[in-house]
């Protein structure tokens, strides 16, 4: 007998007829002898909906009671999931954040897992009742509803598997796995029967948009063997677990990712501390700063170009603007249509060949690299974002991931 | 500086401009010097709507699943209030059932508040804040949310001004206060400015409306001075208090109820415990049993008659046929097109005229009684539904309440 993790996201449960699918696939795991953790999101629109009905009240709202409020999303699945699966005839009883000993830090809607409680899950189990939790929310110091942020409840999932020392934690999601490359853009695109968590993390944080890294990060804390399934489908889905050592290079796959602006100070002064300047003030105002470049300063002024989430970007030029006289530079530029394409794979780091051919694949696709970055499983190229397309394709048939 | 303790409907907060106009309310009593905590109800339609969604998954939910459900309602309206007042300038934080631990039975569905654990209310007055409680719902011994059934959030502000010791817990409404009859069928009904516990109890199950009488009963069990009022204008309300005693005949108004069902076991056998017999079946099925009439037995036979809600009438109809043979009556009755029209006030009961008085107003007006009960402080007939608008406003002018 195992004990098993499942969370299915908000589409999962959007309507009666998802409602009842899930409920099924629960009652058959549970059906094989396991003992069944679910993690369930708000249903479909709900949070939107939660989010309009604030900011009719107010364009800034308190966090704390935005997280009071969106916490009711995953409180309505959870009951209406549970009344499913007793109407198929199992036990089961839906249990809230708080509930379950979801402790976070005090920060609201975003706040993070300190630990779990978990006794009344585990006496829940004991009376061989599927457990159904509510994804995304947890309870502070202070006993106030807080929420996990993006990805929040894949997080909790895995957050439960880990307090609960569960066989495994299953990802449902609308896809079968993960993929080589977004088989919308790459036809070709391979399911991955197995990932590491470094890799998985890489491909998370590059815009593969299956998993939050937030998740892959506390998977690999803890080895809490993950898998990433399709809820409308029997498929096997793509294991992630602890990758062996590669003696060769593999290139694992190929992510791109829309989302990414890039800001260009031209004319800084070139003095020790001006890159700290400008990031201690991205980092003070909470603006993530990914892929960095800083060109070869001469008569004392150099360049530093950054790429930001595009959400950030109004935020970020504001700061730069208004310390303009602190840093000491020339202009702000500001380019929109890019995007950052990456190979990821374990090994890579040995293998300098790995940049060179992704290079090439560009090169005689005749795509323009404005960036590069890389890391000890990946590589990462900025673009025009029109370019993506062809990128994606050229680099994913380089590497021959489709065969 | 005085604690004041304000209730607001569902349909106060319907909508974004209903929840401002009850935030201004709020935050003028708090200007004025006041602590105040607020009860506020599940949003205008939002409780049908779960209700509706739970009936999608399953005809006969389970309750504990039911009470997680619906207790998001005011969990939404809470927090939103929460975000108006803030908007206005002024601090308030919004707290659920269990969040004020508020403590109850475990029956789901319909539980009683045992005891309220109002350290955590408290903590937040001491800070200044406007405290915005979620009605309706509390928390029982397993950590389980329950939900208080009909009248449910009255209940709550009672208990919450009981625990804290409040000076006044004020009941917003759509009505200006409590009337000496139903103002949409007495034309000159007036608005009571003050009406005893006993009395509004009597007013309450009667069908007068205003106040669920598990909010009146706790009132009085614990002394709690209340006021009902409208929450759309600034007029005085009704207050309900422990009555002085009254040495001459006050009658209070006349109230009515169309929710009232009648049945009739005709020729049951004339023998110790059959009332026992009838009325132990109904109480084991939760039927609700109001006024109860018994014939003169003859020959060994006689009719039992007592009516009960609209709603319980199939289940006690199903209950009394399926019980024939160990009841031993010939045939079960029914009339629905009833309706009972009751006079209520203290001291009644030392003035034998008031319920004759009652009658002859009734006899002019050609209305035929059907049953009749009394008890200390009021007077109930059962009469056809179709006269029950000319009736009130009879026993109304015979009692001259309009002057």
């Amino acid at each position: 007998m195992s004990l098993i993790v499942q969370k299915y996201g908000g589409s999962s449960v959007a309507d009666k007829e998802k409602v009842f699918n899930v409920a099924k696939r629960i009652v058959e795991t549970y059906k094989n002898g396991n003992s069944v953790v679910v993690v369930v999101s708000a249903q479909g629109d709900t949070t939107d909906d939660l989010i309009e009905k604030a900011a009719e009240i107010s364009k800034h709202p308190s966090k704390r009671e935005m997280d009071m409020l969106l916490s009711t999303g995953e409180q309505i699945s959870i009951s209406l999931l549970a009344m499913a699966i007793h109407e198929l005839g199992y036990p089961a009883v839906s249990l809230t954040g708080w509930q379950v000993g979801m402790e976070t830090d005090s920060q609201y809607s975003k706040s993070r897992i300190k630990r779990v409680e978990a006794s009344r899950i585990k006496k829940e189990l004991d009376h061989n009742n599927i457990v159904v939790v509510a994804g995304f929310q947890g309870i502070n110091k202070y006993e106030d509803i807080t929420t996990l942020g993006r990805g929040g409840s894949d997080t909790s999932a895995v957050a439960l598997a880990a307090a609960l020392h569960a066989d495994l934690c299953e990802i449902y999601t609308d896809v079968d796995g993960v993929y080589t490359a977004d088989p919308r853009i790459v036809k070709n695109a391979k399911k991955m029967d197995e990932v590491s968590f470094d890799e998985m993390l890489e491909l998370a944080s590059l815009g593969a948009g299956v998993l939050h890294n937030r998740s892959v990060e506390m998977s690999r804390k803890y080895n809490v063997k993950m898998c990433v399934r399709n809820s409308m489908n029997d498929h096997e889905g793509t294991i992630v677990k602890e990758g062996k050592k590669m003696e060769r290079m593999v290139v694992k796959g190929v992510a791109h990712d829309l989302d990414v602006a890039r800001i260009a100070l031209v004319n800084i002064e070139d003095e020790p501390g001006a890159a700290f300047k400008v990031f201690s003030l991205m980092a003070k105002h909470n603006v993530d700063v990914d892929i960095i470049l800083q060109s070869i300063g001469r008569e004392n002024k150099k360049d530093i170009s950054f790429t930001v989430k595009k959400s950030s970007l109004d935020v970020a030029k504001k700061i730069l603007e208004e310390n303009q006289d602190l840093l000491g530079y020339d202009e702000v530029k500001v380019r929109e249509d890019v995007a950052k394409v990456s190979i990821v794979g374990a090994g890579m780091v040995n293998n300098p060949g790995v940049a060179a051919k992704m290079f090439e694949a560009l090169y005689d696709a005749g795509i323009n690299i404005h960036m590069i970055s890389t890391s000890e499983i990946k590589v990462s190229v900025l673009i025009s974002s029109a370019n993506v397309e062809k990128a994606v394709n050229a680099i994913h048939d380089k590497f021959e991931l489709g065969k």
